[in-house]
């Protein structure tokens, strides 16, 4: 596979645990068409155990795993190994994730095996302090999303998402920005994009969507404008 | 996928994750090859990214779960989904290994939720104690290793297959009993299913060997005379 | 300090993390002068940070920790040390509680751990099925709440009471049986004692009640009339 | 308790788990001793449950808590209770130490706690990166220990220690910086200090000492002379 580099304005398509199967590979399908038509990147994630299914099939995606353990070949049991995530075709880990944190020891030991074995980086924060330090970290894709707003006063949506993307951006400008909270319509998406997001992600706003394919496809289409 | 009973004697190769890509393959394939030659049940594991490969590709083998997660449909992020275990052909799941071990709560969600799907059990204890409290739970097959034995006298390895047996077979007659701690030739292998084990599974001994596939034959050879 | 057995009616009172210092201290003193009063053993717990004070305060008191780590004498940071919880006049512990879930292998090392040392053990169970696995490692009592009731019928409160009470007991009639889930009231306290509990615990019904230490006298009052 | 600050050069004296009871307390008389006769702050630590009993006894030291959790009051079982840590007169609390690693949104929680309450702040860090981004939470001492160093040279240890003071002033000169990996001999201690350490902890080199008392004494005289 060759290392292409996630080009900005991108799109995060992580169905999480609430699509699998037909279901999901419907979904998929219709998003490596539009990433296709619209020579956009769009990462598209599923349950660990279908990835070799999605990057077999759709080739226009960029498949992500929702977790990696910073494990190595060995008698481990159960764990997500990073060589066999590069041996099926997946391109991007998530790292952290809220659901999945980890140790700021273990992001950096994570970090760094995904980057030996040539797996691209998306490393969640859930403050702006925390994105300022993983930022050192020099991930791929930066997703800063405020679980715990911190300090005194409580800013706004836009502050924030300003906020992060400039001071992720002073560390290191080469760092793609992604935002995500809160999601539900193409013009949310619009939205974060016209604030500076180099990409945006969400799950919600598209499985629970009444159509999630449509939904999916309009917000693609917002994208595309800002190519 | 009809739900067939694991016939004993059963054959577990577990490779942890000390294989992935073209070596699994290989290694699952002849033993794809001795399972519908000898008619035998084996049970292959692998990283759990690639067991949607090892059930597309080697249908004599029952491919096994490393791990499961208890959830279900849902937000969770990087879990092991149940229902994507199923839907890739996976037909047994690994409970309770020492290097992912649950509190007994734990243990008992997990198998309630393998059960709903139809995917069997394989429960390990890592005492006497713990393998008579998961008898309980009515798994498909109990492996009971020691990863310390319990009480003043240590039990030589004999005793210990025949008291694990003994105890298990009383709480319910159905659930087979599978040993594998420390197996390193067909000698061990044999020797394990003349003290009454149902089955016997190991990674070391094959994964190690200097010839993985000569030396997994010659175990499946063993266990065969016993049919 | 002598290990005197616990006797059936006794009382646990557990605040878990709701008092500390002198509102604590408040309801202990209440709690030592009725133990003393009515020759009754009452177990009481408070912050593991306390516990050295109410041990040293409150004569007639069993202290109890809420937690203990099975580790030894070394170089763990921040642990629950079984040495020094003997060591400040600790007499019983608790393990395996709901918010301090253990595998079963540590429930199995933790009550060993305190056995060598004298302590005596408070296992808390969450099923049925648990309760009966616990048994068989003889804690001196054994507490049965039902986070999830298993099975397909629901049971009645009565009769689950009635049932973990009789199956423990069949496992070995020397464990004591404590009961709590839901006490509010004296006529609570007296039911469960009816229905053959050994001995009640609770937290919410005296801590959250209008006067703590009158409605911790009602109940003792309803626990002396067993005696 | 009057809030004072901590004044360098300070003392960390850790014996994590290895003393309890007399033993403990003959080590920190000493140490208390010492600290009123040259004026010194030391930082003592023991088990959890004799915390109480070391700041009843000991006026002259600094009481440090190895561990806390950011819980508030309420039902949680078996935490260290930020409120409880304050009120038996503990001044300083460790977080995210080593063996009790937090997330970096833990570690975020638990510092805001501890200044709420009035408690001071040793916070960890195994890696350069995570010490520059403790730094932005302005503990009180920062503890730079390189359980992995980081980057393809190794550093040596001089480097290491002028390295992270440097970075760690830089982000905030107001936070003290505590070295102290390896300290063996009262050598050990006056070169940290001439590399600029504010402060030096340990542990095995007073512990597993010939006699403890007598070389934490002559460690405490080489801090004296940096006064």
């Amino acid at each position: 596979m060759s290392e292409r580099k996630i080009r900005a304005p991108f799109f995060v398509v992580n169905p999480k645990s609430f699509l699998y199967g037909e279901e999901l590979y419907a979904l998929a399908s219709h998003a490596d068409k539009l990433a296709k038509e619209y020579d956009l990147d769009i990462l598209f994630t599923g349950p660990l155990t279908e990835l070799a299914i999605l990057a077999a099939r759709f080739p226009n995606l960029i498949i992500t795993s929702q977790h990696m353990d910073s494990v190595g070949l060995g008698d481990s049991m159960g764990r997500i190994l990073p060589e066999s995530l590069k041996e099926i075709g997946v391109e991007v880990v998530v790292i952290n994730h809220a659901d999945r944190a980890l140790t700021f020891s273990q992001v950096i030991a994570t970090v760094k095996r995904a980057k030996e074995l040539g797996l691209k980086t998306l490393v969640c924060a859930d403050s702006i302090l925390e994105a300022k330090a993983i930022a050192e970290l020099e991930p791929d894709i930066l997703l800063a999303e405020p679980t715990e707003l911190i300090g005194q006063a409580q800013m706004t949506s836009d502050e924030y998402v300003l906020e992060t993307t400039r001071l992720i951006k002073e560390v290191n400008p080469n760092i793609l920005v992604e935002q995500g909270a809160g999601i539900r319509t193409e013009d949310d998406v619009r939205k974060l994009l016209e604030l500076g997001a180099d990409g945006v992600g969400l799950t919600s706003g598209i499985v629970k969507a009444d159509n999630p394919q449509e939904m999916m496809e309009k917000m693609v289409m917002e994208i595309v404008k800002f190519k």
